[in-house]
């Protein structure tokens, strides 16, 4: 019991935590993985992803049971009828997401037990960027803050370098801090 | 009835959105908006955001009902058990609605109908930069795909155009292509 609750630290195993690491150092292509999101227009500003099918470690997943759907929309002031939160919305919790994320699996793996992990995001924008009045402002958010307040077994210094290492490590961060170059193609046929 | 149906454009208050572009124009100050987030985690992979109070239109919005939730998790092989789409999936999922909704509005303004917008979404990464065990990969997507279908009234070249002027307004695609800085606090008591 005491050693199966050593294992499992944060809710992560951190057995099977160190046999994937370990596998993917021995074999470094099955680091590669594919994820994917399907979206269909509904009306207006909603509309629906579906999501299910990825590739990762070295083949297709069949692990996932069920297909998980999300939909946005847009509040009154922005023409909709809040159907989901808004596009922009869905990235701060994406972001909030994958930072929480990596600050668990980081703390699991340095053996510190989090007891709470909450965060606040904002992001700040002109939105006469996206509405087409202004080409001096932007489309997007200007910049976006986070706010953490985490509690858990260990100093606050500690927790500190905990978070600094998820921001590090974080797939989402790393790509709503530095870019990606997206590609996009149409069929109208 | 007429009327109307020409006033509602692929389930868009064009009148409405004339009056929002015409508001902002007149007082430029309308135009500063900001998004938020609140995340909690509650075990493992598992994480939950809820998303509600925004700012916009020179006023804290009070016309939203209802809270939204969006669970997030990793599926097995990322020693998570399934409580929702991953973090950079979520991340795909703005990018698709944020992108669809942009070209419905686009299209409304254009006096196009749409029929069908459909979009397929895939990211690329090597997970071994955000497990840590690679410094030479990235730990974001190195490219993300969208390929859209998308029908309606008018010619193949026109719907380009509008799928064009989409990703030009679109508030994530500048934010995931381009980068934003982000700011991270922490509370530790």
């Amino acid at each position: 019991m005491t050693q199966l609750i050593d294992v499992i630290r944060n809710g992560v195993n951190t057995e099977q935590m160190y046999g994937t690491l370990d596998a993917i150092k021995a074999d470094p292509s099955l680091g590669t993985f594919q994820f994917r999101a399907h979206n269909h227009w509904i009306d207006g500003a909603h509309n629906r992803s579906t999501i299910k099918a990825f590739y990762g470690a070295g083949q297709e997943d069949s692990t996932r049971e069920s297909t998980f759907t999300v939909d946005a929309g847009e509040p009154a002031v922005l023409l909709g009828v809040d159907t989901g939160p808004n596009p922009a919305e869905h990235l701060l919790h994406a972001l909030a997401a994958c930072l929480t994320t990596s600050l668990v699996y980081v703390a699991a793996a340095r053996k510190v037990r989090l007891t709470e992990v909450e965060s606040t995001l904002e992001g700040d924008m002109d939105v006469r960027g996206a509405l087409g009045l202004s080409d001096e402002v932007r489309n997007g958010f200007t910049n976006i803050r986070v706010n953490f307040k985490v509690k858990g077994d260990a100093p606050p210094e500690k927790l500190r370098e905990l978070v600094e290492r998820a921001q590090a490590r974080s797939v989402v961060f790393d790509i709503v801090t530095n870019g990606v170059p997206v590609e996009v193609g149409l069929a109208t046929a």
